[in-house]
């Protein structure tokens, strides 16, 4: 039987805790704001302690999917601490150590996305699936690139958001949003992008908004671009802008056109729908993503 | 002792057969150009029988880093065959099956550019690196993206030279050359989108020629991406275009100015020089990768 652990989904705005073996066994969750590290993170600390006592079990290891920038090389003196964000208060941050310290077992910790990828590949849209991509579009747009079952970390991370893409100044003439790129793929196409072009957010914006099709039109550019890079046997869009599911026809529809009869592979001339697809795990992918790397430490 | 094996790279214009154990133990070479299937594979048996016999000593398998389409899916009835290529009289030939059969040893086969970019890890330029990306830029633009030591296959394969970058219309007219996707990465950077821009191919075009300029621009937004998206420990970029050795510096430099110091990564903003580098084993890059997997088949 799998083994009971504890799951955080680190996020900036919010942590998710969830105590449990797998979706089907969820013995508790909370949710609480992000506020100071030690506070948020005692509070976690908290609920797992609390969780023990009233299940009687105990809880043998704690995954985070933390936000980032974080340091996950295991020979730095600051693994597990979270660096440079601009994020009051949580510029280098242990996070690994505290909570190894206050709960007295393994921590595993990886990168929010990569997590939330993890656990769509373990429980959810990417079952049984070795190479996929997970891409979230919300605030910031990052990536997750699962190839033969295991995240790419590489040099660093990747950085999937920054990528550039075609972008036509006469039918968009916003300059972007991003600080570092200006009209990258998150300066044309995050949360903040929405908002800053139209001046109000996405989902003030009715379906048939113009500012759907450009977006679709950007989401679209960066699948192409990374199916053709790294030839994934699923395309997985999470985050806030996607719950506008509009866009995903338009996006299948618009990924087609692009590849042009390129690939020709049935899982996407044929098999579209079940190609670019949403997260099945819904608001859980991450904190189930960090059930699935607790256990794969202690396995 | 590493095993004496044959390594063929069969391009679609001349195939380079090799008989050693690695770069320092090469037997014999030789070049002959590709024509018809039969009689080309044919040659490369019988050279390998007459060396085997002269030297006196068992080939134990043989690799093929092969010019494509191929079709690499063991479990397919058409495994070690190239599929569609418009080449004539190679569209769905067997490759793996004759030079089995002629020979009776095991047969590695894969892409050139993924069999190049293992030669380069194993003795060149990204030795006893694990994550690094092979880009050969010539009459196409391929890509052999390496994670974890393995090629990344996924669904079919990555077609790196098909991605969509910015492509400014004031600065560069030229409509691109790619019959599938226009102006995409190949279309406006390879061989014969540099020699339709400027009405010659670019070995008559001098170092100061604008072409270069552009043509490192589209270099610098491709690698850029590969940056962000892989997270590679080295980019290796070979291929004909390549021998014009001013793009390096200029290449080196434009990719710096795009990520603006956003990867914060001593390999990159420190050892530039080193990071984008040209393959260390010449024109042995694809004849000492296929020995390479070839040995790997044995052992």
């Amino acid at each position: 039987m799998a083994k009971l652990v504890g799951g955080i989904e680190a996020g900036g705005t919010k942590f998710v805790c969830l105590v449990g073996s797998s979706p089907d066994d969820i013995r508790a969750e909370i949710r609480f704001p992000t506020t100071h590290p030690q506070e948020t993170l005692t509070k976690a600390v908290q609920f797992f302690k609390e969780q023990e006592e009233k299940l009687g079990e105990k809880i043998e290891a704690i995954g985070v999917a933390c936000f980032g920038p974080i340091d996950l090389n295991p020979s730095s003196p600051t693994y597990g601490y979270i660096t440079t964000t601009p994020k009051p208060g949580w510029a280098h941050t242990p996070v690994v150590k505290p909570l190894h310290q206050m709960l007295g077992v393994p921590v595993a910790f990886d990168h929010d996305v990569v997590v939330a990828g993890i656990g769509e590949g373990k429980w959810g849209a990417a079952q049984g699936l070795k190479d996929f991509i997970y891409l979230t579009i919300g605030t910031g747009i990052g990536g997750g690139v699962i190839i033969s079952g295991k995240p790419v970390h590489g040099l660093v991370h990747p950085e999937i958001g920054h990528i550039r893409i075609p972008h036509d100044l006469q039918k968009d003439p916003f300059p972007g949003a991003c600080p570092y790129h200006g009209d990258c793929f998150e300066g044309l196409a995050s949360g903040p992008a929405i908002e800053k072009r139209w001046g109000k957010p996405g989902h003030q914006l009715p379906v048939e908004h113009p500012a759907w099709e450009i977006e679709a039109e950007y989401l679209s550019l960066a699948v192409y671009n990374l199916i053709l890079t790294l030839s994934p046997e699923m395309v997985i869009l999470g985050g806030g802008v996607m719950q506008q599911l509009q866009l995903f026809p338009r996006i299948r529809q618009r990924v087609l056109a692009l590849l042009n009869q390129y690939i020709q592979s049935p899982a996407i001339l044929e098999n579209i729908d079940s190609y670019i697809v949403p997260p099945s795990l819904g608001n859980r992918s991450g904190g189930l993503g960090a059930i699935a790397i607790a256990q794969q430490i202690i396995e």
